[in-house]
Formats: C-alpha cells, sequence, structure tokens
C-alpha cells in the first residue's frame, strides 16, 4: 500500500500549538537555568516495546520549531515496526532545544506509535482472511487526521473522516425516518454523486430490507460471527460488509473470518495505550 | 476537595475546533438528509461501565455550540462515580442539533471520564496510605488543561503543568550540570521566589546529594519499595517524596505503603481508555 | 430536496472576518461622525434584479454580530426566487448598526445570490431532462463550503468539496500513471471503502478501458453532444456519467439531451456575476 | 505607475487558509494513490484567454507552501498582458506537490487575474481621457486587500480599503443628519486631519450645497454624461469629481468624456468573470 | 465631539487573549482554592488618582466573559473626569468570577484611562488656542485601535492609524527620493484620491519647496515656537501645520501658540503611566 | 545570572500580528509609493537616552518577516547597557523593507528597552542589599511574557506569571474566607505539590498568623521600612519576604534595608517610558 505523509501545512499548526501548551509563558525553566547555551548533545530515540512507529514528521518538526540547528536522523520510518531497543532516530544539536522540545515530540510520537502497534496487532490478528481493520470517528478532538493517519501507517484503513465525506445511517436516523427504506431514500434523493452511503443494521430483516433499495455499505453492529457469515451470504457482493461492535484481538479471528469486508474498531484511535518511545543521550 | 470547573472561555476554543474538525466543509450529510428540521428527541447519555464522570461542560458545550436550542439536564456531575446503566444527563431537543454534535461531545466525555475512572481506580487502590496520585506531562497535545482537569475529577493531583511553572531537573540535566549540586545551584539562582524545585535521583547517594543543598521535591526515579522506604527515611521530611516509574493498580499499594508523599503516573494521561458512555433515544 | 442552512459555527468565522476587515482599526468614520447613538431606522433588503435568494444567514449574522439589537425579518427564505423591487428582508434598529454591517451584508448575500441565481438559471435551461448540474472545486479561497450551498440552493448539486472526500483521476494522473487501468488500480488499493472514485477520459478508448476495470463515474471532458451519446450508450448504467468543459446556457440543453447523469460547471462558483441586491431607508 | 508587490507576511495567511480548505482531513486522495513520490514534472501555467496577470505570488505560494523543492520560473509578471497560448510560469519539481497544489493556485491566479483583465478593458475604453478607473467596497469577503492589488495591476486605481480609511458619507447619512450641510459639518468635525471626505450626491442642488462647505471629492451617482459635464463645469476644480453606476464598456466612453476625475466600478472586484488559465503538462 | 465606542466585535479578541494569557493552563489557582462557588460580591471600582476614564468596555468585557452573571453598572463613562475616590462602576456578582477577571479588567482599564489623562492634560494645557493634540504610530504592539480610542476619550484627535490610510513622507523618504519634490511628485501619482499626503519638513527651505508642489499637511520636526510660527505664516492656510518632536505640557503653550494646527506626541501612547484605579469590596 | 531569549516560537506571533495591525489592507503607501524596489541603504540603530536593550530578537523579526533579505547585526545585545550615541544594532538591505519595518521593530524595542531601564535604574539604587526587584502581573495585555523578560534583562526578577503558576492570597480572598488561616489552609488542601503559596498581610497580627500555619512567602503590603524590618524579624527566615506599594527610585534604597528579599513594583511593567532608540540612515 502506498503510504504518503500528511503535509507539513497539516502537521505545523498542530505542533506549534502543542509547543507553546508546554512553553506556557515563561518557557522552559528548567533548562534555561542549568543548560549552557553552547552545550551540543548526541541523542537516540529508542523503542522500549515492541510496535510500529508512526508521527516521525511531527516530532521532527517540534524540535525544528524550537531550534532549525537541531538534526534529526531518522532510522526507521513511519509504519516499520520495532522491537525493544530499536534505535528510531538520532537527535542532535543544542542541547537547550532538544531537551525542551522532548516531552512535545514524544507525546506525539508515543501516541501515534501506540495507535500504529494497535493496529498492527490486530491487523496481524486477522491475517489470511480478506477483511481490512478500519478506524472511526471516536478520535481524539484536534488530531483526527493524525490518528487516523497513525491507523494507515499499522496497516489498517480509514473509515470517513467526517460527518461531511460519506453517509452512515445510524439507528437513531432510522428511528426519526421511520424505516431503513426512507432513511436510504432521503439520503440517495439529496446527496452527491460521490457520496458514498453506508447504512447500519441490527438484524437480517433491516439488511433485507437496505439490500432492496440499494447501498454501497452495511455496517453489521454487534453481530456474532455465524450471524455475520449469514449476512455476508443474504449480501453476495451487492455491498460492502463492516463488522462492528467491541472487537477484541480475541474475537477479531473469528469476526474476520465470516467473510465480512471490514472490521472497524473504535479503540484504536480513543485508548490505544501510547507505545513507549525514549530519549536517551548517547554515552 | 474543591473542583472548581475551568472557565468556559478556556473550553470554548476545543469544542469549536472539535466540532469544526468533524463537520468540514459540508457539514453532517447524513442528519442534514435524512432528520426533518422540526423532529425534537429526548436522549439520555449512559454510562455503559462503572467509572467517574469527567467533560460534562465540554459535552454541552458542543451541543449548545451546534443548537443553542438543545437542553442538557445533568445527573451526575463531574467527578461522580457512576454504574452501567446509570444515566448522566438528558438531552433534549432539535433531533438535528443533538445528532450532529452527539459524537464530538462523546468523544470528550468519553476520554475525559476515561482518564479520571483510571485516576479514581488507582487511588481507591492506594486508600489507608498518605499517598498522592499526580499525573505528569505526558498528555496528548492540545488537551493538557482538560486531561489535567479530568485527574482531579477522579481524585488525584496534579504535577506541574508545562515547562513554565516549576523546575523539574531530570538525569539529563544533571548530567549536562555535571553534578546534583552544580544543577539544583543553578536553579535555584535562576528561577523566581515562587517557583519550586524538584530533582529526579537514580540512588540514595545523589538524594544525600540533593538533600544538602536543599530542594523542595524529590522524584525517586524507579525505584522499588524497600528502596522507597530508605529514600523516604533519609528524607525525613525535608522534602517532599514522589515515586515514579511505570506504576499499576498491582504495585501501587506497596509503592504508597513506602511512606512517599506522591506517586505520580504517566498513564492516566496518556494510555487510559475511554469510558464508554452512549447516547440512547428515550423510548 | 432537502436544503438543510448551514450551521452558525461554520459561518461566524467568515462574517467575523469580513467584517474586520472592513472595519479595519478605526471603525466607520462616516457612520460615527454623523449618526447620533439613539437614531433608528427601517430598512428594507430588496432585489434589484431577478434570481435566487442565498446567504441570508450570513447577512443576518453580519447585522447581529454588530449589533444584536437589530432586528431581521426574512421575507424571502434562500433558494426563494425574486422579483425586481421583492422584498427579501426587512432590518430594522440602531442606525448606526446597520449602515456599519451593510456593506459585508450585501457582499455575502449578493455574491451567493449571483451563484445561486447562476446556477437556477442553468438549471431551469435543462428542465425536463434528467441531468443534474454540479459545481466544480473551482471556488473562491476561503468560501468553498459557502458557495457549494449557494449551488444547492440554486437547484444544483456539489461535486466532491475538496481533495480529500473523493478521487478524481484526471489526464495528469492518469499521465503519470501510464495508463487509465493503472491509475484506477493504483486508487482502488488505496482509498477507503466509502470514498467514490471517478475518472476524466478524454476519448471512448479511455471510456471503455475504465469500464473494463470498474469505476464510480466518469467525467466526459469537452465531448460535443454526439459523443457524449456515445458514451452515455456503451456506460449503460455502469457508471455516473458527468460532461464538463465550458457548458454554457446555450450549449447545456443539447447537453443535457445527450443522457448524462451530470453537468459540471466552473463558472457557477468562479465567475457569476453578484445579484443586485440593494439595502433601502423605508419611507 | 509603481506597482510594489503585497509583503508575503499578508499573503501567507490566505494561502495557507486556502489550502487548508482544499485538503481538508485527509489530504490529496486522488494524488496520494496515484502518483509515486519520486516522479517530477515540468509543467507551464499557460494563458488561454488574453488578459491581464494578477496574482502571482499567491499561486507560487502555494506550490511553496506544499513543497519548498517546487520550482516557478516567472514568464509574465502581475501587470503583464497575455495572449491566449503565452506562457506565464513554468512549474517544475515534485509531481506530487505540484498536482495538490494546482488547483488553490489557479482559483487565486485565475481569480485576480479575471479582476485585473476587467480593469484593463475599461481602461483601455477610456484611453485619451483623463478619467481613472477605481474599485469599490463591493468586494469578496476575506480577499479585499488581494483584489484591490489586482485592479492596480489592470492599470486601475483604489477607493477606500475599508469602513476606516477615509469618509463616503452616502444618501443614508444624510438622511439621517438632515442635510448635506449638516451631515459635512459633522464629519469635518469628527475626523482626522489625514482623512479625506467624499460626499455622495444625486443632483446639482446637492452638489452646490457640498461645494459651498467644501469637500475633498464628490460621488455622482447614476448620473448620464450631460448632467455630469454639467457637475463637473460647477465643481470647476474644487474637489474631485468620480461618477458612479452601473458602468459599462460601452458607456464609460462618454461618462469619461464629461470630465469626471474618477469612474468607479463594483463589478470589477465583485463580477469579474475568472480569466482562464491552465497548468499544463510539458511534453 | 462625537465619541462612539468601539464595536464589541474588535474588542472581544483582545479580552479574550488577555484572560486566557492570565488564566493559563490551570486557571485562577488562589481564587479556586479558597472561595467558594456560592460566594458573591458587592465591589467597586475607584479612581486613587484624578484622571480621565477610558477603557470600561474592555472592563466590563473582561468581567461578562469570565462569568455573565458578573452585573456592572458604570457611574462615570469614557471620557468622564474622575477625581481620587471617585466611583467609577460597582461590580456585583459570584466573587470568584470577580477576583479571577479583576486583574485583566484593571489592566486594560488603568492603561487606556492612563492615556486618555494624559492626553486630557495637554489639551487642557493649551486650552484657548487653536491647536488640537494628535497622537502617532509610536502605539504599543496589538492595542494601537484601543489606544487611539483613548486619545479620543482623553480630547486628543488621531493621526494616521497605520501604514496604510494615509501617505506622511519622512527625511528618510524624502533622502532616497532625492528632493522633497520628487517625494511628493511620486506620492500624488502613486495613491488614491481618498488619501491624504503629508510630509515632514526639518526647514523653512523644504517647507517652500513642499509648498510650491502642493501637500495636504506638513510636519514641522523639531522646530522652536519662533520657526513654527514663521512656517505657519509661509504656509498661510495652504496646508494644515502639524508640530513634532519631544512636546511636554512645559512646552506645549508656546508651541500652540505659533499658531499650529495640530501637536503630536508619541508619549501619549507609548510611555504614559497608567491611571492607578482599584477593586474594593465595598463594606 | 543565565539569560536566555525566548524561543523564537512564542514570539513569532506577537510580531506578525503588530506587522498586519501596521500594514493594514494596503501596506506601507508611503514607501510603496516612493521607494524604488532596487533601493538598499544601510541604516543604524541608536540610543538616545541611557538605559539597557531589550527586544532585540522582535526587532530582527520585524524586519525578517517583511524582507528574509535584511541584515541585522547586533552591537549591543540584549541586557547590555547604552549610553546616548550608542550603536546598538546595524540593518542594512532592500530600502523598502527597513521603512516599512521600521516602526513595529521600534516599538517592540522601545517598549521593551523602557522596562529593562527602569529595572535597572530600581536595580541600581537599592545595590548592596540583598533585595530583588520583582515584577507583577501589572503588565500591558498580550505582552506579558516579553515584558517579564525585559524585567530580567533589566536585572529583575519575575514574580508569578499568571493566575495558575503559584498561588498569591490577596486581602479580598482572606476576607472571603473569614481569616489568614481559613484561607492558608483552603490553600495548602488545593493546590499541587509544585505550587508555591504567597499571602499578602496588612499587620504584624496577620503575619504572625500566617507563619503560625507555615506560608512560603509573605507580601507585607504598603509598610514604611521600620515596620518592615520588625516583619522580616518576626519572619526570621521562615518564609520569603516580599515589600509592595508604590515603591519609587527614592523610597527603594530604605525599604531594601530593612531587610526584605524582594521588593515587587508594579510600574516597571506598567508605566515605564519607553527608551528612546532611533534608527538613522548612515551617511
Amino acid at each position: 500500500m502506498n503510504r504518503p505523509p500528511l503535509p507539513r501545512i497539516m502537521l505545523e499548526p498542530l505542533v506549534r500549538s502543542a509547543l507553546l501548551e508546554d512553553l506556557g509563558r515563561a518557557g522552559d525553566l528548567t533548562t534555561d537555568a542549568i543548560v549552557p547555551v553552547e552545550a551540543r548533545v548526541e541523542t537516540v530515540l529508542v523503542a522500549r516495546q515492541p510496535g510500529v512507529i508512526a508521527g516521525l514528521d511531527l516530532a521532527r518538526l517540534a524540535f525544528k520549531l524550537i531550534d532549525p540547528a537541531i538534526d534529526i536522523s531518522i532510522a526507521k520510518a513511519d509504519g516499520a515496526a520495532v522491537a525493544p531497543g530499536d534505535l528510531i532516530a538520532t537527535v542532535s544539536g543544542p542541547a537547550r532545544g532538544i531537551l525542551t522540545a522532548e516531552r512535545v515530540a514524544l507525546n506525539f510520537l508515543g501516541h501515534l506509535s501506540g495507535i500504529a502497534s494497535a493496529t498492527a496487532s490486530i491487523v496481524a490478528a486477522i491475517k489470511g482472511t480478506k477483511a481490512q481493520i478500519v478506524c472511526t470517528r471516536k478520535t481524539t478532538p484536534g488530531l483526527r487526521a493524525v490518528e487516523k493517519y497513525a491507523v494507515r501507517m499499522g496497516g489498517g484503513h480509514n473509515h470517513r473522516f467526517g460527518l461531511d465525506d460519506a453517509v452512515l445511517i445510524k439507528d437513531n436516523h432510522v428511528a426519526i425516518a421511520g424505516s431503513v427504506t426512507e432513511a436510504l431514500k432521503r439520503a440517495q434523493q439529496n446527496v452527491g454523486h460521490l457520496v458514498k452511503i453506508e447504512l447500519e443494521v441490527d438484524s437480517l430483516e433491516q439488511l433485507a430490507e437496505a439490500l432492496d433499495i440499494g447501498v454501497d455499505a452495511v455496517l453489521l453492529d454487534n453481530m456474532g460471527p455465524e450471524m455475520l457469515a449469514k449476512a455476508v451470504a443474504m449480501v453476495a457482493g451487492r455491498a460492502i460488509t463492516e463488522a462492528s461492535g467491541r472487537v477484541t484481538p480475541q474475537t477479531a479471528p473469528a469476526i474476520a473470518a465470516s467473510g465480512v469486508d471490514l472490521i472497524s474498531i473504535g479503540w484504536l484511535t480513543h485508548s490505544a495505550a501510547v507505545l513507549d518511545i525514549g530519549l536517551d543521550f548517547r554515552g
């Protein structure tokens, strides 16, 4: 899969905000008091856990925006798997800038690598099936674009990015419309020709109704592997099938084996633990 | 403990950004296509897991900024414990606005309640000791103020908020200064009279050196309970003692029993899973 | 068609910026010098040309953000057709605020109504055919969301809103990929399941190649009505067909008669003249 | 006439916003999926219509902010006249960046060149008279500074830039003040010594009244050439004379021949069609 | 003189920024720790020095943006003279909000009232002459609009607000142009009809040259009263005359007596001391 | 004392805003009209008064953001003392950019150097005592971080930077709490371990009460030298002592002789006059 980075113009505002959040009004009191302006160090970003890296462009920007004289040399690019102790990058140059930017760089890198790593592990768990792992809109406020990027780095794929790039009809929409049929018809009449429509169904009856009207994708909510297999059979290729609902690494293989096209998982972006990465002085 | 909310002026920019991130350029395609402008609903925010609530002001703002006609009535305030099925709040009014704002409201509420809940469980684990649980600067970029607020809602306390509100001398600062003594002296000479100084120590030798010079607090890094107890005895009240390093609910009681004043935990803010909260239509 | 307005949270930043752009550093010198603070007026927004209205929410916000005491009462809502002399709205209250906000309100209203009116006239020109009129990404920088809204108010539909909500493979992309087939395959492999793919074709050969691989929509670039009809016949319902390329009200009917699903027109958003609307004092 | 460009600090926020508006949350899906990171192209910006160029600094910034490695070489500077087929600039370097920035660059360049071209054609229509063409405050929200710059590139001149850099007393101000005399006196008493005062008059009676009090400029609203000539004679050099009101290339020469100093035209900025400029791959 | 306030849309961003600057990431630690949420107080803004008030709208906004329940009742409006002990306004309501907003409110009010008071005292010193006191562009970065407003409240008038609302040709411009004549001609050729031109002259020779070409105003730089009187006589009403250069309350009367129209003073905005205003609890 | 500069990421937004405030919508009309694009000049920043320099990084940024080709060479760094006529820096390169940026550069440099100079003079006045001079939160809205930096450049020290980096219990907080004891206890219970607590006392009784409870620092408000000496004796090293209240260069020595640790002075930041610095063309 092609995995282009996000353009700097999208990342820079995030990194500037994060640095200013940490610097506050008085800057880095500790480093300013203790570290001479001429001190230079060579440091390494090192993985302390196995996982997959994501977010190096944000980390790099954090160092560069504090001091353009800091030099970053990448050993493991975004998307690379790391083992504990692996060198990810060297960061060398003025000691003050490196120490001042360190926490922000690590906060981005750890957070996004945590998402990439969680994604990679669930992708590995269903290897051999045709199912793809996709994320959701359950993201951390302000970080959606980069969190979805991290999912891609972990080998996952992206569901819609917001309320405006696809239609996803949920149970509450159906309830208000009165029926699956009515909800689908309203959607078809009102959206542009490049907008896909997905519908959440809770039962095979709803699924049948949706297939009668026609739909691009169906979200099969909280169904067990057997019911999923029945749904997949019913759909028979007429729509993309997505399984959803508290998927775990344990339950994923069975779900994937049901033949669904996609498995969507909210915790990739809302609950993945950070990947432990440290910045160490090189002896 | 007194737990005042954050002023709206601090929260509003976060919520506006999060809503615009979700609305994109075209707004809520699904709701706009399906839900009539006059439809009104009554919905409930319900806990699906046990935990502690935090972030209701952000959730409320999400609804209000989309449509001021939406009515929110709080049943469980920030800081309250909830059991699965507990009603947290009712949200009623125009259906469109409620459905459009739902995900952003839940993203804030789930994220902050997750932090509050994680904090509360570790606070409970050390109940009966004098130790306090504190968070770190390992926060999600852009959300530090509200994540630290969530820690308070869970019964924890806050470490410094940024690089500029206290001095925390880490191993790398000591390495550059040449010694604990030199690092402490530089800090004392350079910071204002309302700035406290904390020093990270890895050994009892470093601790002794720090106590000789004088320091407000010592961060005892990655020490086991026995060594912590020795450190506490050495300090003998001359400084605040903070234990740090991969604390888990399992290891916390023994650490707390060592007599330290504080236990700092990064994962409260960087790795706590969301608290599962749903928005349900009331029948 | 359902035509919900854009939420205020999306409009307010645009209107604030426009007002500050006009107020500069010293505010409305003329009105401040001449108009007493207690003066009140009743004014009317009146159409000076036939057309279709769009942008009243922006105009209303312009008045309200300058002075919340200004009262706006809408006679012709967005999407309504007007004849010269038709009353669109009354605007009454403090004279100062009304005169200060007038130009910004009219700039938004005239610009968006111009787009809606141009759209409506071309929609009328192809009435009776199944073709829909759609806009493009050739919009005024900063105003894309509201210009696309204006197209909807004029009875048109929206093409994609940006680079990120659908794939549109143009001739240059095909040139780099080497072939239509290769370009389509790369797109299919790399985008999410809710992203539609459209391909620009210049010839029936390219069209045949695209249909072999499968594609959601085809943009038939700069083809005359006869060639379009052939293309539509070749497609035979397997993809949405879009005609594009310097469409005018004169050429539109023949293009529409070719059977295409969509006709896209850049000048709706980049070159439509404003609709002439005035603010008059009521005698 | 001296025609300095606008400083980058004024242009950069506009271009950043426009790029982010187009990139959305997911970036350029099409290019990212299809174009290899190492692909390089040489492209040309070519005029498809006769006209006058304006906005190259904005176009250049659009490319540079996406990828600083893109090289732009200008063949026709802002203010230059072009014929169909004329090379305006070459744009070469990384294919991805060029394709991603293309639309934003062209949207700025086409819009501003459209304004410059419309201005140039009306300037040409009145050549040989002493009249100057000036724009108004009827500009596109957010783009006033650059639209007024485009008018200058087309050989026109600028009226005031906002409510705060000069006084323009309109009919409604006169109505509230009660008389031309009273309105002018209030203005003279209240504004600073570097603020000029212009008054809109509808009749020769009002003009006489204004000249009695003294005024820097008079806006002669909606008068025909004969009445304009009478007004110019009455003014006899005591004030700058400006003709206004639905001026067209057809009516402009007669208006200019009346002897007025200025002819102001709203449609230069609110209704000029874009100049058609394309970005072509060089074979 | 008519002294309208600045519209809220211009003030609100300044006050929001100032509040967030003071609140930082953790808010008002002191008040949050000590003051119960239900505590209510009645406080008074009281002058501790004689002076003239300016900035009440900013102070009011500071309180209202922290808590809309705070009630402000104005006793002395902007522009009013106060004696020590005079009540300026009462501020009553929730104690927390009042204490949290107090410093920001006072910082604005003290700073602007300081400027108004300095202006008023120099205006008083030259009473009886025809000279007006005007400010300069030597303002505090970010506060130009409100500082110039404060000058108006003190009875002064405003020079240009920025580089773009009038031409002021200084010695360095003349040096580059080669002569006063050449500088003036370039300016006349290049600026719009509503832009006034002022020229700084250091000698009567330069003044004569300027008057030959024609100019709207002349800045007579660092001339003593006698030379100023000569200059005024030479000008003989053909241009506005402005005296400039380290004017003090002591030297102002003689300068004013020279017959100049304007006396411009930088220290009104860059060096005026704050007016001492306190917020006291009412007994 | 170690005096590191503020990172550019904190300064750049201030300088950008200030430049845009001065450029307005039309830029530098005068320079654009008169100065040829190819003109180059060499200029010098020269002190016109004795004082201490602060703000050169802001001045440099002002020139560089207008034109990166401008070259700045510093002769007297921030913190250096200057005599009238001293060269501070040379600024050479494109004449347009230098003239356009001049005022903003000087506004920052004069304002901050004024604060540094005022600080230095009061620091000099108490030389030989152990007292330090500290600033307050009485700063110009928007400029707190740089004004506090200027105080450091003048040899002063910083009090807290905002409401959130330390506790300062004032008379009004004590009044609401009911007693010094209660206020202190609430503060101690509610703030984090790295937050210091200072209390304002008006009498020796309050001081005794505070010392009984324990406090990090006491602000001795408006006490004369004798009472301050008594207070210092009572404190006997148990807290930092700060004298406050209308300190002047005349009264400062006696206050400092009382043995207090700190003397806080609001006028350093709210009322210091600018240091007169000029930009002169080099012959």
